[in-house]
């Protein structure tokens, strides 16, 4: 089986969008808040079988873990009642993807996160999704204002939702959404910026200590993380921080690395228990490697292609994400 | 030859610190600009010969691009009279030891940039230290605030800089100072964002389209780019920026990161004309891995065992160097 523990709904229906403008443009006026054209279960099939599903069963994928559209979680949008329904209104089309598919695409929620925090509120949507809807976890934007204004996950402000996700045997993708910050291109520097600084949080503090059984995950190979391994490694003996090896019990890598030279480097430095296979589609990059032919984003051909064995690229493949994502494991009966 | 383009004078006897003490306190106060304490040239010659130019020569290498403390740049201190006597202050004790040691140390420039500029101020000291003072080079911080609240580096209010820089035909190695965002830890985490965000910002413009002969050296191998590289391909392309290997006409990588999977990665993506042999020592990490015995910065280890040509190993042992350094050539009669 392959799982592919990295996709984004971001061929939502336009209704969608619609109705985020209509929010915004709501939260601007001060009117009344919309709500949602109906979307039909046909358009949600087509939205998916036509983009994701199609794209995942060409690759020989078998189940995708599916969140909605990172860059349009848009934390950064201080009201937090217009983030909850924003919140909803995504996460309960990402839910009803996955009743279509039940056996494909497993439900990530996004969290209602602002750049106050409304942990009350993310609180909520965490218990509504996992506990009563199924979801198999979470996307945690470490960054909510867009500008890097609010604290470290590692600050005591974080706990309630690292708590509940505890609680719920959830994991946490830690994922920013959009930059509001033009030094940051989104996609291109952000997205990686984002997965180092988290990791040197986590590797400055205690907080898996205080949370031994909390999961999360980094995406994007861990920005530069496996690259710059022996940085990490002496910037913590030099500072008296952890072996960043013992992070290895509670983080976890994807393999959302776009060239051969990338995966292998990952796979060479990070263990194979640790590294989970991701495609992040469709997502930052679409399109073919004119000197390959391949499609940039299809992170499986580097996997066939790099150095591993075959208990450790089922590690990669599946049983990783069964372990880190153990409500997946149960929608699946494994 | 071996040249090692990124060091840093982070031994320097403690009057440099006491007078920047005394600056901040005075700033603080409202006092009068204080003068620095002499210190004698044994004094320097001390600071050096126990520390970079023990190291050095223990390793086998020849010369050492040397440039002042990066994370004491602290260029997010407002005031512009402040930042230029820092900057000069910092600036004549490097040229003092490459005087010292002429055919070992080259120096490289500290600027006094500030949040909101001090453009004239930077381009004064470009001049009093490349031509007046014969230096090889300075290093540009891309975000002088600290918290990335200025234009990125590809913005016309950095202009000036360039023109200088290609006037006088010297490089700038684009290196942040300290982090004033406790989300980033100013060594693991800003100065890798750092890399990435500019090499980003360099994608996304036509910088050297108008600065053709302008050349930016990026350090810590360019942060996570060569281990994203499939990613940067796939965004241009998808964007419509320039193919991410154009920007190899003007822009170089150092060779500082710290393990072995790191360097070879870096010479497997980023052309050998591209790559310059870096230390950045004595720097952010200091100590040996208990594993290998290897110092971590030890990066010549590293490029001894990679796999590369002799006329490649030259290149980015010495040729880059005086290529992209053309003080630094003249200064060793090149």
């Amino acid at each position: 089986m392959i799982i592919d523990i990295h996709g984004h709904y971001t061929t939502a229906p336009g209704q969608l969008q619609a109705f985020r403008d209509a929010q915004l443009a709501a939260l601007a006026s001060g009117g009344f808040s919309p709500l949602m054209s109906p979307i039909s279960d046909d358009d949600l099939r087509e939205s998916v079988e036509a983009n994701q599903l199609r794209v995942l069963r060409e690759r020989g994928g078998d189940v995708m873990i599916f969140s909605p559209k990172a860059s349009g979680m848009e934390h950064h949008v201080a009201d937090a009642d217009t983030a909850t329904a924003w919140a909803r209104a995504s996460n309960d089309l990402v839910h009803r993807i996955a009743e279509l598919y039940p056996t494909t695409f497993a439900p990530v929620a996004q969290l209602p996160q602002t750049p106050a925090g409304n942990i009350d509120g993310v609180v909520t949507e965490i218990r509504r999704t996992v506990d009563e809807l199924g979801f198999v976890g979470v996307n945690l934007n470490p960054d909510p204002s867009g500008t890097w204004a609010g604290r470290p996950i590692t600050d005591e402000s974080w706990f309630p939702v690292y708590e509940a996700l505890e609680e719920l045997d959830a994991p946490a993708m830690v994922h920013v959404s959009t930059a509001c910050n033009p030094n940051f291109h989104t996609l291109g520097a952000h997205y990686l910026n984002a997965d180092v600084s988290v990791f040197v949080q986590l590797l400055q503090s205690d907080l898996f200590e205080r949370f031994p059984a909390l999961r999360l995950v980094i995406p994007h190979g861990g920005g530069a993380v496996p690259y710059h391994w022996g940085r990490f490694r002496g910037l913590a003996m030099r500072n008296g921080w952890q072996d960043p090896a013992d992070l290895w019990r509670n983080v976890f890598l994807d393999t959302a690395v776009y060239h051969q030279p990338g995966i292998d480097l990952l796979l060479d430095v990070v263990p194979a228990d640790n590294v989970l296979f991701a495609s992040e589609m469709l997502g930052a990059v679409r399109g073919a490697d004119p000197a390959t032919g391949i499609e940039w984003d299809d992170t499986l051909r580097y996997l066939e292609a790099a150095s591993l064995s075959d208990a450790d690229r089922a590690k990669v493949m599946s049983e990783n994400a069964l372990r880190v994502y153990p409500g997946l494991a149960a929608r699946l009966g494994r």
